[in-house]
């Protein structure tokens, strides 16, 4: 049910029956303004998409649309599954890390950093972020972090975020143009290129790693490659995604290699979906192999094919997409020995 | 499956898949031994019905009463389902405040807490508590208390309990005639309404809030109430129980009134079961809403409509009725991922 992607099986079954922190990075980019680039119930509400997902992970209710009644068909599927996880078998602890929302989640008792982020524009004209600064509160708050699990299980809610992420690792140089877009999703469209072209096109020779992210990135991929950095492998910690998370080692990868530095990575870990397409897995390990560094990786196997709900039988035809942490969620219950069963039943329920 | 009753959902929420130390507050009140005032099996065991119930959260077997057979038929439902969770999703730290029982559970191992008190009198003829005493007991206990764990759910086994209940919340003053008795419970009777107008009718003008629960109140409501006072808010705390903690709520409230006090009451929560009839919660709901502090309140969806056995399909005609915790055990098994078919199934386990 738990497959190897790199590495070796020891590391994920070291923490079976373990108890792991949440942490939930989100952030806006305008980059989800670009018509047409993804496809959303609503286009208009894209802005609030990160936010209503850590509302119904956190609460099983989404409080920042009021569509009280249809908020769900806003709610990503895969906020669905690590929502159901959770009910079945909970984290310890969820907390936010809020890395430049529009809008705040609305919670009270959850704990939720704030970072003084603004949001970040648009890819195509300029991310206009302060990369080193993003950078070094990631490796303050890391620092100073304490887990009280045993382990962290980073996930994000980027809307837009594969289209910076993919930008991301074309503009440090590696050689993933075939790797990111048509394998990884069915989104790779004109646009999601021709976005990618324009934001590339912003880069100079001369500009060194947090340049190129300042331009080009998010505030979730360099918040998290600093995170990584500032852990320094003390506390384990398992990236929930799959591309975007890629990129975040990439991106660490290229910080490393500017600093002329090495990490010791024993405690890093990446987990995702299952990929119908083994040639999407065999890419996501190329890129993962990409880096001067080890990461275990693993994927979970999972779909909704013991699901007649409709909804749920829609979004079988396509791989399991990999944002809010499904993937790392998929294996956390299967860790703690949740079913596939148990899990469709529960993502059911949550629909019902 | 947990449904709110007022505040709203972050408190419980946030606890989802945290641990629990689980006190158990036990009293006897010799107004059980008011002829046909409650039903029980065998009148002339009530004295051991709360020494018996935590045998049994605590071994799954009954010391005290020397029918070994039968002892089943003794143990309150209320701990069948307190124990039903315990074994499946087990509270981390069980442990006992005896606070006046006539007999002491048997038990080694499990921490029982001391307080020298006795087993107050009959409301109906003065319960000669001396209350200041009881209340500063329990400030000094809740001062010194260390929680391992995330938070506490306090539980309660008091025979007679409704009663004192309704008497002091009545004495202290609050509009509940209604919405104590015949809403919540089918014990209503004309026994019940007497025994409660005559421990009215002790009451004087003059007499301030301690004398007041000195005269119609027992040992667990005073104690409840100083041990929240004295938590300070420093230990979140789920009181377990309806009408039972709701009346703590108000003494709470009235002690703060007379000592012009006021409390931070963010981590104080009530967990109860479901009551069938819609009506019973709105009442429910009232009484908290009397206090001049805030608290979240919640219910767990449960009954027993899944089985077929004869003692439960009985008890389900019935709300589900809370003392011994069994509300508040059930938000703790679902909020640790246990169904409702898993504890029905465990429930009759425990019967067969």
């Amino acid at each position: 049910m738990i497959n190897t992607i790199t590495g070796n099986k020891d590391f994920i079954e070291f923490y079976r029956g373990k108890k792991a922190t949440f942490l939930l990075a989100l952030s806006n980019t305008k980059t989800n303004e670009i018509p047409n680039l993804i496809q959303t119930t609503s286009s208009e509400l894209n802005h609030l998409i990160s936010t209503i997902n850590s509302e119904f992970l956190c609460l099983g209710e989404v409080r920042s649309i009021q569509d009280d009644k249809n908020y769900l068909k806003y709610v990503q599927t895969s906020a669905l599954i690590t929502r159901a996880v959770h009910t079945l078998n909970p984290y310890s602890n969820i907390e936010i890390l809020n890395l430049g929302l529009q809008v705040k989640p609305k919670l009270s008792y959850f704990k939720t950093y704030d970072f003084d982020m603004k949001e970040s524009r648009r890819i195509d004209d300029g991310a206009n972020i302060n990369a080193l600064e993003v950078f070094q509160k990631a490796i303050t708050f890391a620092q100073k972090f304490e887990c009280k699990d045993d382990y962290i299980i980073l996930g994000e809610s980027v809307l837009a975020g594969t289209t910076t992420a993919k930008a991301t690792a074309l503009a440090l140089g590696y050689d993933v143009q075939d790797k990111f877009s048509s394998s990884f999703s069915n989104e790779s469209n004109d646009i999601k290129q021709s976005t990618i072209t324009k934001a590339l096109s912003r880069i100079n020779k001369n500009d060194d790693v947090f340049s190129i992210l300042g331009k080009v990135s998010d505030n979730m991929l360099i918040f998290t490659a600093g995170f990584i950095l500032g852990l320094n492998n003390k506390i384990p910690i398992i990236l929930a995604g799959g591309t975007q998370m890629a990129c975040v080692l990439l991106i660490v990868n290229s910080i490393l290699k500017q600093m002329d530095g090495r990490i010791e990575s024993s405690n890093l870990c990446l987990c995702t979906t299952t990929h119908k397409n083994d040639n999407k897995n065999s890419n996501l390990k190329s890129i993962i192999n990409m880096c001067d560094f080890k990461v275990n990786s693993y994927y979970a196997n999972f779909d909704f094919s013991l699901s007649n709900h409709p909804t749920l039988k829609l979004y079988n035809q396509d791989e399991v997409k990999d944002t809010t942490a499904a993937g790392a969620s998929l294996v956390y219950g299967y860790l703690n020995g949740l079913t596939q069963e148990q899990i469709t039943l529960r993502v059911e329920e949550l629909l019902t």
